[in-house]
This record gives structure tokens, C-alpha cells and sequence, in this order.
């Protein structure tokens, strides 16, 4: 396997120590219950995946395009390109059985050996999965080959590293195939920082970012993918669409809005123009506390609609609030003097907030006061930097923890959406009482925790954890169950199907309900345009 | 005609008076050179257009989609329906020779009603061009019928008002036949405001401002029209599309980018669902004079990446800020202690610029601090609330100056574009002499004015605004060479065709330059398949 490849069966860093500590444990089989033994990934060898069914001429023609070395289909590399890294992935990959793996994992080394793959493949009836970081959890690269005899992997990693740096008009030129923090470290070699820091982001790449639309934990302040983005290049099959870096533009429709959000299925996006930000002098990450999460909401409403926004701006509802400070320990969270301070003004059951700015000293200083006093008169109570630093400590840990949860027979499944303010509490409460209801019937009551997460003027966007004890044998029912129930709760209630996490295959069934038959028909009429044999992620986003 | 109607011939309140000083026009005289005598438009009733073309089987499903009153066929109304307020439009209407009007006007008063005409047009095979406001200055709205029999203006001004009122999402549904003043005083009656005010904003729709992509002036404060427009509902002949007012999504491609910038090509946007702000308690505008106007934009390109923009923020260059001000008379700009003021402090030529802010007192006045401290930072001299009243009082009033100039053999035209903060010199310079060169080539030596009119953390729009004496008898010819040779010189330096007028016909020629030959094809993909048989605004865009 290539170095910085992912554990094949889960998130990260394969190297990387268990966390979860026995108090941890303990309150969480009471709380949801856990196997009776730790169960373990069988071993890679032991992962079924078909034979490779790349006919011997298509394999002559996709050598030809992307070289000897470009084309691997050894047993780990089609394991590791088999799925994302969303729950039912897991699950399969866990019980060595994924639904499918690649016939190939091709490697591009650069845009043009993109364009060659594509046309190889358009002729050779192979359907391409377009491969960033892999860390979909919607399903968005399965190795699904459509009415295609086979399917590749095309691995991005190789189109890597900043092109071109405008330092005066803030914008970079950078080939789509590169990490996160790759980014940011040749971007701090300039000053200068994007500012896209999803949970994924230390495996996701900037082209996985912007065929997706992701947002990042600090998209308040800097805006998300779709923002970020003021350029682009898009290989497809039947030829390469350039959007020039305009700071706006009134000729016509955006295609650039087209691009962005395609999940590959109109072709292989290789090289984005960004907006990037002077890298910060400061960052300043602290905690508050509210009554409840109505009030909470009042408050962050308020400084969106002032344009006071921290640029990171997270409210837990009171149920993850209390998990978090449960799993924290008896201490209260790192840096809170406990519970007994919020409990003795008069802040009960409660909603924590995490409020982070970054930017120049003197402006970190000026706009976190901005935001604070609107957020204190509105009844916030702040709690210091502690929750802060320990949030940003923990930041990109989730995926982990999930891991060790399954470990030990704990469904964990995330899933989000956005609405407008005056939706946001139904919303939460339909999506909550959906989960509850779908994991109760099941036999199997969950904790439904969430949080609002990105701030807008008009909305916020709600991000939903849930957990339970698996249903061994039937996890992918169960799973499916819970998320068909939120699904229909968040159509029935004025939310989006997905906020920042994509479509891709697991969002799919909503996608009409949310954009209409007809409007699922332009972009089928984009995609027949742009790929018209219907190679590019089959399965994904329609 | 109607009430509210404008000058068919020109711009606007048939009753307002002209406002040109005989010094002004004296001046103006030594500048470009006027006509020997005044060049009135011809009377209405010798205004030359055909006879209506449209079929007595199209009349009769007509008839039955819009009602007997619906449809207008007087010669009038076909007249004020004959085309747009570009330059083009104005020399040809003055001479009682537009190039066509529609064979009928047809007034729609509801979506519904918009639904049965495309439906009635696409079977009995009549082009449609939707018309609002009327006021496009790129030829928009020119009677066009393609390959159809005949062609119908549909006036969308009966979809008018506010729909409903979403108070804590700051957000609203509107018909989009809604004029700005109208769309204004409904939401000060809710202490709201959409904030978008562009030059034509007393005629103009919301619905025109969606299909074209507008900016309006204090659009570097509120945003642009795309990023106002939340929601949408667009009427096509092959059915309608609904976009919810979400604050974000990652569902896909973007539809509601797709449809805001079309154009009337797709179909008909009935209705939009739009970002409003609190209605602001204090407006202030000022001046400021820079050395250069390299200095100026250095100094608004560091407020826009700081985030310290003003609301409204215009530079006008050497050429623009000299004519101003020798306009101005020799008191030098209301307000402002005469141009020894400015030579004392060692500013020569230089360049004026217009600030404004808008909002809550207190924050007025922290906002006006934040930017002046940047831009006198950059070398601005603060020249005081009068060049900004000055500016404010006529904010509205340049197209009727135009219509004077006209009567007096001058032709005035306007342009605009943007480009990357790094790309901004170049294009200026090259734009301007493109014009220059152009109009002297025809022995009209033109003046050549620039202003940036809207900033962007990655760049800014260029607004250009050229006077020559016309050539009598060739005005049209005339125009087309100086239009021709600037649009060959912003697609030369990296700059985009339109940055707020849209493409309509005059920009359409270098859409394929922009946006590529693939980019077209991609925009026709989706106007096949929601407008099959072609009826929708003929000849524009693409």
C-alpha cells in the first residue's frame, strides 16, 4: 500500500492508539449497550472481492493511457479503493465482505493522462470512479459498473501540489488531487491559507472537496467549497471545460456551480482555481453555554444575521452536550471548573456552544467582542477558552472513535442538512423523533445527538450523530431503517437531503423529491452532453 | 400605455426635464463635438414597424391562455415592446426604425398564466421574449422570432408584490414582475430592504435582475442578485422548476445558478425567493481622491481583502474624475472646496472615489472607521460628505443624461467587465485603448471613462462609459466598432464579456470565447430540454 493510505477497513492512520477509555466504555454500554466481545476486522487476505473483470483489450487500451505503471490490481489496492468510509462501508469492509472492488485502480499523473483514461475507457466500455481521498460516507465511490462490462478506481493523488500562487489577487491554481494538509503546507510557505477544514481533512482532497460541495469547520468564516472555488478544469469523456477564475460574471448560467456539486458523474475535475486568505496571525477557540438550544439558536441566528459571526460557530443540542460532558468525566470538560459553575447560574440541562475566530491579533480580538457581546445578551454564558482548546484538540478524532465503537458493536452513523431559521426547530425535532422512533421499533434505542454547525443569514445547517447497539447480522438493515426514517423527516420538513456530505448513492433516493423530476432531467441532460456513454460514477447522484 | 410606462424612445419619465447647463453642453462641445442642431426622436405614430404577423389559429390558444384583456396588439404598446434601452435600441427607436416589435404584447397576471402562454406559444409556434422592466442594454429583450412564425412580448409586470414575508430568515417570496421601488416600499413596510439598487433600478423587475445576473450599486455591500436570489420558480415549456430557499445544500450541481443568468432562454422565472437585511437606520456617503488610480485600487483591493469594504465603493479614473469634475462647474463638486483643495495636498490629476455605508448607526460609524483607516492608509484624501451627496442625488439620472445627449448627435455607451485583482491594469488600459483607437480610426475621437464599480476579494468590475460625436447615418456601424473592439480586448486580457449587463445579443458573440465551444453546447443541452421547440428569447445568449 502507499504510504498515507488509510486503513482498509476503517479511518486514518493505521498506526493510530485506541482512545476510548473503560469509564467511556462503561457509559456507553449503559447508555446504548455493547457486544459482549470486542469484534475484530478479519484480515485483508481474508476480504472476498470478485476476480478482475477488465477484458484483456480494454486492459491494452487503459495501458496505453496511463502507462505500465499507472494500472494496479493487486488484491490491497482494489480492498482499498473497494468503498468510502461511510457506516455500511465499515461494516462490509469489517466482514471482508464489500458489495464490489474496482477491476483496476488506475493512478493519474497528470491532467492530460486524466483525458486519455477517460476516452480510453469511454471506448472500452469501462466505467470510472473517480478516486480523491475515498473518505465519501455516502456512498459517492462505490465500484458500481453501471451497464459497463468493469469499472476502474482513477486514483488522484498523483495530479498534487500547488501550480500557481496570484498573491495579489488571493487565488491559487492547485491540481485537484491534493490533500488537505499538503495544501496548507505549501500554502503557509506563501502566508496564505484556504481555510477547508472538514472532519475528513487530513485524507480528503481539494477535487473530492469541490465534487462535493463540502463544507469545512471554520465555513462560516471562510466560506465553503462551493465559495472557495473561483475556477476549475473538468476532464470529461467528450472533452475538457475550463472555467476561467472570475471574481463574478453575468455571462450566462454558472457553469462553474454546475461542476462543482457534479460527483464526478459529468467527468474528472483536475485542477481548481481557490480563494485563499492570509494564513492567520491568531486563532482563538473558546466555550459558551446556553439555557437551551432554542436560545442558543436565537443567539447564533442573531450574529449571522449581523454579520457578527465567529468563523466557527458549533451549538450542541442538550443531548450531545450531555454526552459530551459525561464522556469528559467527572471533572467537567478540560478547562471548566464542572458542571457545579454552569448549574449555579442557573443553567441546567444546557446547550454548549464552540465559538472560534482566526485572523490578524488585533481583529481576532475586536470580532470575537463583536460577537460575544451579542451572544451574551442573548443569554449565552461564557465558558473560557478550555472547551475550546479541547474541541480543537479533538477535531478531526470522530472518525477514529467510530472505529472503536464498531469495535465493540456500536452502530455510529452522522448525517446533515440545513433550512432556513424559521424550519430549524421542527426540522431538529422531526429528524431527532425519526431516528428515535426507526432504532426504538428495531429494538435498539439510540442517543440522537446534534449540532448546528455552519451559520448562514437566511439558516444553519444541522448535523446529526446517532449511535446504538448494532443488530449483529443485520447491521446494514438497521442502519438503513434509521436512515431512510431521517430521510423522509428532513424532505417532510423544509431541509435539504444533504448540507455538505453529497448525494452520491445513499442520498440518491431523495434527490428528486428535493430538485423535481424535471430538474433531475437537466443534469441528466448535462451529464448525456458531457459523457455519453455513461462511463463516469454510474450509480452516483441520479 | 400604462401608467408607469417609460419614454419609448428613451429613458424613462416622459415629464422629466433636461438638466444639461449650457456650460456643461459647451464643454461637451470642445470635448467630442455635438450636432449642428437638436436630433428629436420622430413622432410615435411614424414610428415603422410591420404589421402583426401572428396567425388567427395562434391568436384564437393565445386568446384562450392569457384572456381577451391579456392581449395587446395597438401600435404603442408593439413599439414600447420593440426592444431594450441600449444604445443600439435608442438610435433606431429615435429614427422610427426598430429592427421589429412583437406581433402582440400579452400580459400575464399569474405564474399559472405564464404556465398556459408558453404552453399556448410552443403549440401554435410563436416566440417568446419575457419582458419586465424592459430596460436591458445588451438586447435582451429584442423582438427576435427565430425560426417561429411570430413572436410575443410576454409583460410579466402583473406578477407583482410581495408574496410572503419570512421575518426571522430575513428572507421573502416575490413576484418576480416587481419593480425595485415597489419591492422597496412593500419591505420598509416591514423594516426590511433588498439593498440591490442598479443604475435602472426605478423600471427594472426582480425577475429581470435574476435573469441577467444584475449588480446594483451598493452591491459590494449586500451582494450581487445571484447570491440575493435563495429560492426561484421558473415556468418553462416543458414544465416548472422549483428551487427551495435553502441557505446552502450540497444536493448536486446548483439549478438555482443554473436558471439565475438565463436569460428568458429556459422559461419564464414567475417568482424568487430573496435575502433581504434590515432596513438600514443611516446611509453615508463620501468622497475620497487618490493620486492615481493604481493608488485607489491598491487601496479598495486591501479593504475588500481585509473585509473592510464600504457598501458602496466606485474609483473613477483620471479621464472619469476630470470630466466629473469640470462638469461639476467651476466651484469645483458640491460640496467640496474646489479642485486648490485637492492641488494643495499634492494631488494633480487624480482620481475620485465614492464610499458608502448603510446599516445601524453605531455600526455606520465603526464600519466608515474600518475602511477610511485602510484607504488613507493607501494614500486617500478624505474629501467629506458632499461629493457623496452629489452622487447619491443622481445616482438614477445617467440614462436620462444619455437620452439629452442623443438629442444632441452625442453617442454615449456603456460597458462593463471584471477581472482578477492582478489582471485589473492591463484590462483597463487595453479596454480604453481599444476604444480610443476605434473612434478615432472613424474620426470621432471619443472620451474614454473608467470606474471600478463593485469589489471582490479576488478582483473588481470595470464600468466604462465612452462619448463621441456620432456618425450621422452610420450611428449603428459606429457603435458596433467601438463595442467590437472592446469586447476583443476584455477577451484578450482575462477579463469576463459582462459582469452585471448580461449577454442578451451584443455580448453573445464572445460567449464561446468565454465559456468555450463545450460550455455552449452544456447550456443548450438544458434549454432543449426544457424548451424543445426553441420559443424561448430568441438569439440571445447563446
Amino acid at each position: 500500500m502507499a504510504s498515507g493510505d488509510m486503513r482498509w477497513w476503517g479511518w486514518g492512520d493505521p498506526d493510530r492508539a485506541p482512545s476510548l477509555s473503560g469509564a467511556a466504555l462503561e457509559l456507553l454500554g449503559e447508555e446504548v449497550g455493547l457486544a459482549a466481545g470486542p469484534r475484530a476486522p478479519v484480515e485483508l487476505a481474508a476480504v472476498r472481492i470478485a476476480a478482475p473483470a477488465l477484458r484483456p483489450a480494454a486492459a491494452r487500451v487503459l495501458a496505453a493511457a496511463a502507462g505500465p505503471e499507472g494500472i494496479v490490481g493487486d488484491h490491497p489496492a482494489r480492498v482499498l479503493h473497494a468503498g468510502g468510509k461511510g457506516y455500511p462501508d465499515l461494516v462490509r469492509m469489517r466482514a471482508g465482505t464489500p458489495e464490489g472492488a474496482p477491476d483496476a485502480v488506475v493512478l493519474a499523473q497528470s491532467d492530460e493522462q486524466v483525458g486519455a483514461v477517460l476516452s480510453a475507457c469511454a471506448r472500452a466500455g469501462v466505467a470510472v470512479v473517480p478516486f480523491g481521498g475515498g473518505t465519501s460516507v455516502v456512498g459517492g465511490v462505490a465500484p458500481v459498473r453501471g451497464r459497463h462490462h468493469a469499472v476502474i478506481a482513477l486514483d488522484l493523488r498523483g495530479l498534487h501540489g500547488v501550480r500557481a500562487v496570484d498573491r495579489e489577487s488571493l487565488t491559487v491554481r492547485v491540481g485537484a488531487g491534493t490533500r488537505g494538509p499538503a495544501l496548507e503546507a505549501e500554502l503557509a510557505a506563501h502566508g496564505l491559507t484556504l481555510g477547508h477544514f472538514p472532519q475528513s481533512f487530513e485524507y480528503v482532497t481539494v477535487g473530492g472537496c469541490a465534487a462535493t460541495r463540502s463544507a469545512g469547520q471554520a465555513s462560516t468564516g471562510y466560506g465553503r467549497m462551493d465559495e472557495l472555488v473561483r475556477g476549475l478544469r473538468l476532464r470529461a469523456p467528450a472533452g475538457e471545460l475550463a472555467v476561467a477564475a472570475l471574481p463574478a460574471s453575468a455571462a450566462g448560467p454558472s457553469l462553474r456551480e454546475l461542476v462543482v456539486g457534479s460527483e464526478g458523474i459529468l467527468g474528472v475535475i483536475t485542477e481548481l482555481a481557490l480563494r485563499v486568505r492570509p494564513r492567520p496571525e491568531a486563532t482563538h477557540y473558546e466555550g459558551m453555554f446556553f439555557e437551551g438550544f432554542e436560545q442558543g439558536a436565537q443567539g447564533l441566528r442573531l450574529v449571522a444575521q449581523e454579520r457578527r459571526a465567529p468563523d466557527i460557530a458549533r451549538l450542541s443540542d442538550e443531548e450531545e452536550t450531555r454526552l459530551s460532558l459525561a464522556l469528559a468525566g467527572e471533572g467537567g470538560i478540560k478547562g471548566l471548573a464542572g458542571r457545579g459553575y454552569i448549574r449555579a447560574r442557573g443553567y441546567g440541562g444546557g446547550c454548549l456552544a464552540i465559538l472560534g475566530w482566526e485572523g490578524e491579533v488585533e481583529d481576532v480580538g475586536r470580532r470575537r467582542t463583536d460577537s460575544l457581546t451579542l451572544l451574551r445578551r442573548a443569554g449565552g454564558l461564557p465558558l473560557g477558552g478550555g472547551p475550546g482548546s479541547a474541541w480543537a484538540a479533538g477535531r478531526f478524532a470522530a472518525p477514529y472513535l467510530r472505529d472503536e465503537l464498531l469495535g465493540h458493536g456500536v452502530m455510529v452513523e452522522t448525517l446533515e442538512t440545513a433550512a432556513q431559521w424559521s424550519d430549524l426547530h421542527r426540522l431538529r425535532a422531526a429528524v431527532t423523533e425519526a431516528l428515535r422512533a426507526s432504532l426504538i421499533e428495531r429494538g435498539t434505542p439510540p442517543l440522537v445527538l446534534c449540532h448546528v454547525s455552519h451559520l448562514y443569514e437566511t439558516g444553519a445547517s444541522l448535523y446529526f450523530t446517532f449511535l446504538a447497539r448494532q443488530e449483529e447480522g443485520s447491521e446494514i438493515d438497521q442502519w438503513r431503517a434509521a436512515k431512510t426514517a431521517a430521510g423522509e423527516a428532513i424532505m417532510a420538513n423544509a431541509g435539504t437531503i444533504t448540507h455538505h456530505h453529497a448525494v452520491g448513492r445513499d442520498h440518491a433516493p431523495w434527490l428528486a423529491q428535493e430538485i423535481g423530476v424535471l430538474g433531475v432531467d437537466l443534469l441528466a441532460a448535462v451529464k448525456h452532453r458531457l459523457d455519453p456513454t455513461g462511463i463516469m460514477n454510474p450509480g452516483k447522484l441520479l
